[in-house]
């Protein structure tokens, strides 16, 4: 008994969970013990120079003949490089974010390679089914990371999305448990993109320190800030305190990018720096409470969905 | 073919569907319509005076012989004499919310009344469980009016919620359909509370101008203001254009309320001055694009639903 779905036959995978591209959490390790647990792992390339991204895909498809994906935030530089190395190494599927997916999608697609995009409104959906992506991952406000502006919630989001396009959808953000995804594909998802919980996970490439921070986040620990510059959720930590104080002052958007600085994120989330660095984790940190293997999650998370499903079928006898 | 649980059993009513008592929305016609329908109707006090609120109890006890409820936000004036008419009406179900659930609950228990009370954290979940409720409602940060501070979505509340304590949960927050519905059920919801969509009903008191604005409501079309005051999910008109300036300028709390002012909520939703009045409603607005009867809306969310659990117990064959 397995879930198949238009999103399992699109992507070619077993189980309908993507394991999200994170900067700094998601190298060739964890992407590859996804991938080996039947669901699809992701590279995060965001913060990958372009020959660790190459160096990362030769270890990963020394690691899987499972299908995986490289993650492509198209606002971080080396896109053009990263692109082609994803074309050079024949990589099966580009989830491609954070840009518009107009300029990239026909040349990925050219090149045999399955082309998603994340979204964050129905409207943006509908641009990128007509860019011709092959679906699209609609991502909810709780979701770590860059978010948009519209703060849809994963529960309003995924239906109007569904309703919008006619390609698979994938729900994103606030999903850590086979509950949520059980409720995702009742929202009408086809799969689930599912990242903080990996990032805390042992292959994660997190630093220890950070891993542990997400294990301690409380309610309320997260919050959505800098949303004139681009929106990104981020833990509560010193350096979101200085950024979140000059951005309520009122701070121009030069000051906001010379404050941010540059390796904020590498600082915080690779080298462990709790007090200075970027900490990108989703609202549902707050419900992360170990450091299991990448595959223990994959497969638990899908076969307590598949118990839940069981479990609600009750109402319908 | 029904669906039963903690919460139908609790509240006595047919379907785990209870509409939500809004502020100049849910008066007796409302009320009376859902009850009738099966679910749990509401009326929402807190635009009310107290011979207002006995005049609508009248006219909802002639109107329907099955359970409803009286929602009574804490934090608005007339509570004490509300909780008296509640006793003396013999109302059977009391939603408290925007307060303390410890300071009313041993009353009203006392008098035969069922109470739930309305949190939006694990932890406010616990206290309310502590202190005696009967259920707990957890609403997400999508939801429409007063909100908590922890912005946590209903897709990361309602698992934490339920985890955390052993009383039927209710969820409520960006649920306007039958999907939605569903998926609360797997986040391990045992009811959902609906406002928004009833809001936007034929028997709703709205005012035909509100109303209208809820059809016409996009993408992005509410924002939760006020954080530091009393947080509040609002339609971005004017009068929510005013209040986010004088915010981001740094307004006091003093001048916040000056300028929030007094009857702002009954100018917009029961006046229908959409430029000038306060409009509460959820995110879901953007989904929301008909103007149905109660009842027909009450028996298509929780058919929908059904057919959406069947829909799913095809994956756990």
């Amino acid at each position: 008994m397995t879930i198949q779905t238009p999103a399992t036959e699109l992507l070619k995978i077993k189980l309908p969970l993507i394991q999200g591209g994170m900067i700094w959490c998601s190298g060739w390790r964890l992407a590859s013990a996804v991938s080996n647990a039947g669901g699809l792992g992701t590279l995060g390339s965001g913060s990958m120079y372009p020959e660790v991204l190459r160096a990362h895909l030769t270890k990963l498809q020394a690691a899987t003949d499972q299908p995986f994906a490289v993650n492509l935030p198209l606002l971080y530089p080396s896109m053009e490089e990263h692109i082609q190395s994803c074309i050079d190494f024949k990589v099966p599927v580009v989830i491609t974010s954070a840009g518009s997916p107009r300029i990239h999608t026909e040349r990925l697609k050219n090149a045999g390679i399955c082309v998603l995009h994340v979204v964050s409104s129905a409207s943006f959906a509908l641009k990128s089914q007509a860019a011709g992506v092959d679906a699209v991952i609609a991502e909810g406000f709780e979701a770590g990371g860059h978010n948009g502006r519209e703060e849809t919630t994963t529960m309003v989001l995924i239906p109007a999305v569904r309703d919008a396009v006619q390609i698979p959808v994938i729900a994103a953000g606030g999903i850590a448990d086979g509950r949520a995804m059980a409720a995702a594909l009742a929202l009408g998802a086809d799969a689930v993109q599912i990242g903080s919980r990996f990032a805390a996970s042992q292959e994660s490439s997190a630093h220890p320190a950070f891993k542990e921070a997400i294990l301690q986040a409380g309610e309320g620990a997260t919050q959505l800030t800098l949303k004139e510059l681009a929106p990104v959720r981020l833990l509560k930590n010193p350096f979101y305190q200085e950024i979140q104080s000059a951005y309520l002052q009122g701070a121009s958007k030069e000051e906001l990018e010379a404050l941010l600085g540059r390796g904020r994120a590498k600082k915080g989330m690779f080298e462990g720096d709790m007090q200075e660095g970027e900490l990108e984790i989703g609202q549902v940190a707050q419900s992360i409470h170990d450091l299991p293997s990448a595959a223990e999650l994959t497969k638990n998370i899908y076969s307590d969905c598949v118990d839940t499903l069981r479990d609600l079928a009750r109402f319908t006898r």
